[in-house]
């Protein structure tokens, strides 16, 4: 018996205490994730692959600039952008994933097309963006990336030394930049799954810093004998500990269930490294989880029986 | 009871007939190899970390010409050399990786300062060239990693075509150039785990075209509860199985023994995703296995209560 179709979706993790976002603002942020669920959910809806689902979410949550990610991007030490992007198609385990973009602008379809190609699995630096450019995606200047509130949280950052943001508790999710990735992750309803993760990494970071979000199996996996997983967080813990290939791995090696498997990452593998955010994640059995060890995750989902739910606290 | 220290290495794997390789140049891999052997085995002798280990094998790998990293790296489409390298360090697990690298002498030693420095993980990009010069890493001329058989190869891949090359069966394991990637696993005597990986890519690959090779869990993974691997064969399936990690994953989620959860990797999950090539595992309880699916793999092993011992073969 088939399951029926499934999305879920992230617009970043990370320290947040209610009282520190306004309203207006706030319902920003629900009215952004509703239009994501709603725009990639209709997709879903119409008997779209999984693959083409999360593709679209993740595209919506890039050209939106309240997310990390696409235009909205934070910057770099060097005052530009730098983009990671990564998509697994859990149907023939095929992938595709680009670091270090700068011009390219989406990089959720510049992922898209590597995995589409089937040539090679990954591209990095200006040579990826040239690839991009060579399978006819569309190119932006670097500043097309960035906006006001950006660069004002890259001046505060570096006013205040990196390491002291990094540990600076007064701003919402995506304005302290540490943990702002999208992702999202799907179920269709010919029982596929497929996961994708894009970023623009954290304000302030070192040019050529490569976080977990561009890396099959630290940020992004799927199988569809298992799960679709994406994630967020301090991306060199995910690394460490393949976070979200290590889900997959609990289920299909320990046999465990899907809860079981993301609690046991989020809550003890993650912290066993220091590591801090969430994911989104669904499994083959139509089981579906948003876990994260951080105050709060922006996210939503979206069932074919259901209204679409978004959430940003830990207690929604 | 501690299990006496112990070393591997591999430089490459591939398609290859006995009847290929002249008897001279077999005998210079078999020296290169039991020198590498007799440097890094030395310094676990002398009660060395595996870290420092593994790393110096793999420098040693490098500085050679006969193998594919640092010098005697195959040259890109474009005519130029980009390097990749990871490693990872079981005790703690931490690690480092560094991708595209096009400056750098020693892509092991950047990885290894990239672990050391601990800041990030991975730096890809001609910006990590500018973090391991800043960290005070030699750099060279990109024309420095190139010899005159390597160039030869590059004109014979474009002459050929690509496609035509990764058939083609006349020529030794790294003249091939498909699988030329150098690792080093390691056992010290406090039972501590490490891994190091390092390639030069592809011959004729597309520019910023990144492999298994830097990617923790992909091709390199260490944990000292479980195993230190480093793989060498076609990296996009090495990727999509996260094969280094997997071997980890099934000793400790299924609980399988070393020999059954690499041959599980090497013989099923591989050759499901069209993956060739090999690696070389060693586990805290001192079993080590060098396994391949191809039809030989430069590789070598030492103990502490034994000789060192160099193979190409699957005979051997």
């Amino acid at each position: 018996m088939k399951t029926p179709p499934l999305l879920a979706i992230h617009g970043g993790a990370g320290t947040l205490r209610r009282r520190q976002m306004d309203a207006v603002r706030e319902a920003r942020y629900r009215e952004a994730l509703q239009a994501v669920l709603a725009g990639a959910g209709n997709l879903l809806a119409r008997g779209a692959p999984a693959l083409d689902v999360v593709c679209e979410a993740v595209r919506l949550l890039e050209e939106c600039e309240l997310f990390n990610a696409g235009k909205g991007a934070v910057y770099t030490a060097a005052g530009r952008h730098e983009l990671d992007a990564s998509v697994m198609d859990g149907h023939g385990l095929r992938a595709g994933a680009v670091a270090g973009l700068s011009r390219t602008r989406n990089p959720v379809l510049a992922a898209r097309a590597v995995l589409e190609r089937g040539e090679h699995l990954m591209f990095c630096g200006p040579a990826a963006d040239d690839y991009a450019a060579a399978l006819g995606l569309e190119q932006v200047d670097n500043g097309w990336f960035g906006t006001p509130e950006r660069l004002a949280q890259l001046r505060a950052a570096q006013a205040l030394g990196a390491a002291a943001v990094l540990d600076h508790d007064g701003q919402d999710l995506t304005d302290r930049g540490r943990f702002g990735t999208v992702g999202a992750v799907a179920l269709d309803a010919d029982g596929h799954l497929a996961a994708a993760t894009s970023t623009g990494g954290m304000t302030n970071k070192r040019p050529g810093r490569v976080g977990d979000s561009p890396l099959i199996g630290a940020g992004c996996y799927a199988n569809d004998a298992s799960v679709a997983v994406s994630c967020t967080g301090t991306g060199e813990a995910f690394i460490r500990c393949l976070a979200a290939y290590e889900v997959s791995a609990l289920v299909q090696h320990r046999g465990l269930d899907l809860r079981s498997a993301v609690q046991t990452v989020v809550h003890e593998r993650l912290p066993a490294v220091q590591g801090e955010g969430g994911l989104i994640a669904v499994s083959s059995r139509g089981e579906f989880c948003l876990p994260f060890n951080t105050e709060g995750m922006y996210r939503g989902w979206w069932r074919l029986d259901g209204s679409p739910q978004v959430a940003i606290y830990g207690d929604e």
